[in-house]
């Protein structure tokens, strides 16, 4: 399998780049993984010599240009033909790597994704999860987190498809139990989208539909999927990761997300689209990138986007 | 001034309400506060004989029914007519109080501020806030935190409003800075909810609106009073509070919410309706009964709903 990873993309890239890779093969010996690098030349062949990178594993693609991180999505995609980003996407399109992963700007990665790359058939639309550590040590699922703040109850649905073969495939949990993130445990509790949503999961086969959860339930081990619209989902997202910049006075701090995510899970995988493309988090270093792409190979391996396919290709019969 | 307290409602209810009470005297000595407290007898007058309350500052008015914390608001309220609860608003509806409060069933609180005396001329839907303790060490204001699931712009608008005179009012902030709760900080993000809301917080003169805020800065020092719709603010409040029961493994704790709110603010109030009504935490102790009688008292001498009322007046010309 050959998977792309943009070498410019993060804090702390091409260094952690690369010694996320080598990391990788050091504890991976794997016959059967290629990478293809995007980024210039330059910046990645010293740190390269420096690293004990295995022969022949890896493919340097060099590209010139580099898309910031606070760069408009759309128009750096568009002006900056020759970046790291749409380089990697192209090859990703063309079928010369099977996955494309990246640390840099998000909203680029995700037009990549939407439109370099097909939505998989029936999919209404692509969506983006985020890992929760739970308070069992756990590994829960929470989704959308931001690519979709207005949605139907169709899409929910499809997000707890998507997310329960997420969940099941590559964190590794059985039976992941789904909740819909609702104000209240009984069905007909809710804002209309969830009162509308709450019959389609119930009735919904290919899950494993447990009912609703409430903000309180987010860490705890009463879901490992959990399901809402993009703006709640991002709220929550950004309210629990916040909390690791509140480092004074009588409030203490969790400090789970940036740093547990990012290390232990690698980044979160754009679902719904045909090809896995995984988007990491800025502040990635060394043992996020080796994750990365362990998830990319998993993903592949397991085929859990054939998977998602086939399930949402069952429920809409 | 005469507050109404119902003193079997709480987890520690009536001796901690007795307690509060006696603090509370004991603390203030003002000629112009009498107590009517709603509740059995029996479970009541032992422990006001035991604790230190000035004469002739309250006045017994016995019930034989008490509202559980779990029953159904409406049912209840409708079949328990001799409850503490029933009776308090009845005293509220007919002028005997000036103000009411609870630490008991929150839901028939809200039922009764909704249905026993009139919402404010010209709010569309009244609303319940949580106070939010900031980073900085002040106090911030978020609202709707759940009985508005689904809103409409206008809606948001006048919670803004609402938010605004009590936190200048009651807690003390100057001119509050208003922030509409968002997934972005640019105008034209978010939700169609939030995108329809803004021009209209942007327009509002009465308020001093300081644009979007998002999901990490609910602690932070960016806006006093935080708008949006009663699902995603209960949501946010409900995963706040879970924060305090995440006692083990890596994850460290955040103890805010249940301790000091209900400690140094005492409780919610409903906004939007013609009389104060304040809702207490279940697990109010000593110190917030004392602190809601305090914040009742301060809700009057403000005279902060007729504020309210002319602000959502002078918005609506």
């Amino acid at each position: 399998m050959n998977i792309g990873i943009d070498m410019m993309g993060g804090d702390y890239a091409p260094l952690e780049t690369v010694k996320g890779i080598a990391k990788y093969f050091s504890e991976n010996l794997r016959d059967d993984v290629h990478l293809f690098l995007f980024g210039n030349a330059d910046a990645i062949s010293p740190h390269l010599t420096s690293y004990n990178i295995p022969e022949g594993k890896i493919t340097l693609a060099p590209t010139t240009q580099v898309i910031g991180m606070h760069e408009h999505p759309t128009k750096a995609l568009k002006e900056k033909t020759d970046s790291s980003i749409a380089i990697g996407f192209k090859y990703l399109a063309a079928g010369k790597i099977d996955a494309f992963m990246s640390a840099g700007n998000t909203g680029a990665m995700l037009v990549g994704a939407m439109f370099s790359i097909r939505p998989v058939e029936g999919v209404l639309r692509p969506t983006i999860s985020s890992i929760i550590p739970k308070q069992n040590g756990g590994t829960g699922l929470l989704l959308d987190v931001g690519i979709n703040s207005d949605c139907k109850p169709e899409q929910l649905n499809q997000f707890a498809i998507m997310g329960s073969v997420f969940s099941e495939n590559i964190l590794g949990v059985e039976n992941p139990k789904v909740g819909l993130i609702n104000v209240g445990e009984e069905e007909g509790k809710g804002n209309l989208l969830m009162q509308a949503s709450y019959p389609l999961l119930k009735e919904n086969k290919v899950i494993n539909f447990i009912g609703n959860v409430e903000g309180r339930d987010i860490f705890s081990n009463k879901a490992d999927v959990m399901v809402c619209d993009g703006f709640t989902g991002n709220i929550i997202l950004k309210l629990a990761e916040s909390l690791t910049i509140l480092p004074k006075n009588k409030i203490l701090i969790m400090n789970i997300l940036t740093v547990s995510i990012s290390s232990l899970y690698g980044g979160t995988p754009v679902l719904g689209v045909e090809k896995p493309v995984i988007i990491g988090h800025g502040i990635s270093h060394e043992t996020a990138f080796s994750s990365m792409i362990d998830e990319a190979v998993r993903m592949l391996q397991t085929d859990v986007l054939g998977k998602v396919k086939e399930a949402i290709r069952l429920t809409g019969e």
